[in-house]
């Protein structure tokens, strides 16, 4: 008897999960454990368990499996129905485009990313641009490509490799919106910063160990469980591993806490996500996280909207004090507040505050739109950026290293991945006003250490649904209106002024 | 036009160990890193890594380029035939036992040792007893079909898993030597200890910590590259990575520094030989380690004949003080010297000194061929034991625990493995004895701290050749003798009296 085309395939997509999950746990040896010597010898590792699941779903009979499969689906389940679904996706993203292309991308990308190091350290955008230009051209390529398979456009077919269902038609009228209101918000902002009283910069130094054993007791309040993760250092900081053994890091600054701090609370979001995948759907595609609009709402929900307020800064203040040996007014709650809660126009992105993140998002959408549209040359993006920045946030950079060399996305062929920052922003603020909504007491558990109420409400609204609604639908069942920008302007106001 | 079949066995061969260097990080990360919740997640990803390395040479295209790449082997380089020789080998042991077979040996030895672990703690041996049979039973029946494969006996078929080239005929002699000098040996030391001074042990705590920075330093004088590899921590040290990114680990005892260091000196022996493998040959069966008697011989040559030695206690002796924070009487190299040569008859193999424990590989060599051709019966194990050592070492345990539980070997299937242990401290004792001949000065640059010459010796007379021969062909070109007890029994003569 001939197995059944859908079980012969969840038995192919668990071989698959294995085999990325082994791959995740070698990626973070690789950032964080791993001698230099080791480099090469993983790159190859790694690049053969890619192989072996290249090999896995290109095999022709995954797509017969596929439409056979598709043809029956009314006999399955609901959940089938939707992994049917997202195995669909899955395996167009990865036969979708010739292995000759796809190996001069992986090839392109990796020389202009090496390229770029070097570029941004000299401060030098015309060593790298001819390889910048060779990944666009490749990109390119490999939109039309999907783009043609999806029956969309260009831009959308790379959005969906990171934010499945995201759209220009969607994200256009949401960052008008954004454009609109956000430079009059953050003139008001800053001027009743300055009104107000300066934050004190609590005096270091933190040794790291000490860093370490806050992050754990604070990740521990959150909801991490150790017995299925840990947290680890590395150059930058990143939540990997597997949803039932997560391994999230950070680095340490010994003179400023907050930041690693912070950090650590950003991953631990990611991670709580990851952890709480529902375990009945592990190794299937319906099981995985959502995109990166979700991923990052789950973090910035936890980093900006939970341990940002002051309720947490009332839980923090006398853990940090104890754990961190220090004292003083800096480390009171109204100070760690105001230190929280700085806002100033600045030129690169990973240390913006929230409120002015979204105008150094918008300007890369903007400008990527264009380099791919073959709108902007680039030869030209150094000035682009320039008038964007000026534009945007009337500051502008004196040199590329503070410009269009600060970011690896577009060296590394990631075009269509910076939207999903903000829109996880505004799905972070949309759905924290929701989990408040249904939790009257959310702020003083807070403030209490007792983010269980909050985790349990997120498990069911978000975790537990994995892919198996897109994001729009996941946040209509769980605050009743699509992703918008008003939950985020709401939050602003509410918080800056 | 159709690839050369020893070019597509090569490729095919390189892939295979990718697969099972991933295997070997994910394996480390096991013992060191993972939480405990990441178990059952770590087995599946594990097993499938196994399953498409077996699937990779199981095949049927492999034995058919095997066939024609050895009809036309004289064409191939001299090493390029080695790793035909070797690729036969590693194919044959993979692809000998039928896949029902495979399976249930892994079923039943992953039960049998958990019911070892349980029985052990229990002191019951009743409670695993029956699945010992078990696996006695499927590991004779897996050795019946590798010897016929092979055309040789059930044991030798069982050796060569582990020592290629290693039988019975060439083994019998040798122990046979040891055994008739050994107790009259062991005896006239034990009267010489009782006569000298006793050695003082060394007032700790030594913290971890400092236990780690000494080891380290060890290490790096060794010649251990930190480039290409790093010291932890497990339960059960162990050496594991691969030879671009070397994995170590031992356990700290903060009362006696001395255990971790001689454990981290043995695992560096091991690190050596892996990282000194041919660069030219990696990925290849042919530059793979050579056996367990050439690896145990190389970490033993570093712990019992160059690190136990006066020579280097007398490097080691100003820097335990110095790093360690310690000083006193306890910290002289003749204290040190004393303390490392303690020769007593005890029950415990891991704990034995080098004099003893040759009987105890002994007892379990002659048990497990009496097991294995069914001349003994699983249940009367431990009276075989008990008896055993009460003729060989004159000690017998009053429990099982101390007794034939005290081992996992047999429990996990490994019969033919023991073997190996004293077989690689008889090629330590001899290797040693000739890059002595070879390096007049080797004790002096030794006590300098200096172990670049016996590094270089190693690399040229043992790395280097990897699996390119057999091991007494190595040792034959390194000594100008196939592998024999003289040696070992003069060297335990030279330093014990």
């Amino acid at each position: 008897m001939r197995n059944n085309p859908y079980t012969a395939l969840e038995t192919r997509f668990r071989r698959y999960s294995a085999l990325s999950g082994a791959g995740a746990v070698l990626g973070w040896d690789q950032e964080t454990m791993m001698p230099p010597g080791g480099a090469e010898a993983r790159a190859e590792q790694m690049a053969v368990l890619d192989v072996l699941q290249h090999e896995l779903l290109s095999d022709p009979a995954v797509e017969e499996e596929l439409v056979e499969a598709e043809a029956a689906a009314t006999a399955l389940e609901p959940w089938q129905r939707a992994n049917l679904r997202e195995m669909r996706r899955v395996h167009t993203n990865e036969t979708v485009a010739p292995a000759a292309l796809v190996d001069a991308r992986s090839r392109a990308t990796s020389a202009c990313v090496n390229a770029w190091r070097e570029a941004r350290k000299a401060d030098d955008f015309s060593a790298v641009s001819d390889k910048l230009a060779r990944v666009l051209e490749l990109t390119r390529e490999y939109g039309q490509i999907k783009a043609e398979k999806l029956g969309c456009g260009l831009y959308d077919a790379l959005i969906d490799s990171y934010e499945p269902g995201g759209t220009m038609a969607r994200i256009d009228p949401i960052f008008a919106t954004l454009k609109a209101e956000l430079p009059g918000l953050i003139d008001k902002i800053l001027t009743a910063q300055a009104a107000g009283p300066r934050a004190l910069e609590p005096e270091g130094p933190f040794p790291s160990e000490r860093q370490k054993a806050l992050g754990e007791k604070v990740m521990a309040a959150l909801g991490f469980d150790f017995t299925h993760g840990r947290l680890d250092e590395s150059a930058h900081p990143f939540t990997g591993g597997i949803p039932e053994d997560i391994r999230i890091t950070t680095r340490y600054d010994e003179a400023d806490f907050t930041r690693a701090l912070m950090g650590v609370i950003h991953e631990t979001g990611h991670a709580l996500y990851e952890h709480g995948l529902p375990a009945e759907w592990r190794g299937q595609p319906v099981g995985s996280s959502r995109g990166m609009v979700m991923h990052e709402s789950q973090s910035l929900l936890m980093e900006m909207q939970a341990c940002r307020s002051p309720a947490f800064y009332r839980f923090l203040a006398p853990l940090a004090a104890e754990i961190l040996g220090a004292s003083g007014p800096a480390l009171s709650p109204e100070n760690l507040n105001r230190l929280g809660h700085r806002v100033s126009r600045g030129l690169i992105r990973v240390d913006a505050d929230e409120v002015t993140y979204p105008l150094h998002v918008m300007l890369r959408y903007d400008l990527e739109k264009a380099l791919l549209a073959d709108d902007l040359k680039v030869k030209d993006l150094p000035g682009a950026w320039h008038e964007g920045m000026r534009n945007s946030l009337g500051v502008a950079p004196k040199d590329d290293r503070d410009g269009c060399l600060q970011d690896i996305h577009w060296y590394h062929g990631s075009f269509g991945y910076f939207p999903t920052y903000t829109l996880g922003a505004l799905a972070a603020a949309q759905l924290y006003r929701a989990a408040k909504d249904a939790l009257p007491e959310l702020d003083s558990r807070i403030a209490g250490g007792d983010f269980a109420p909050l985790l349990s409400w997120l498990g069911e609204n978000v975790h537990r649904k994995a892919s198996s609604r897109l994001t729009n639908e996941i946040l209509s069942e769980a605050t009743g209106a699509e992703l918008g920008a008003d939950p985020f302007l709401a939050h602003l106001c509410e918080r800056y002024l």
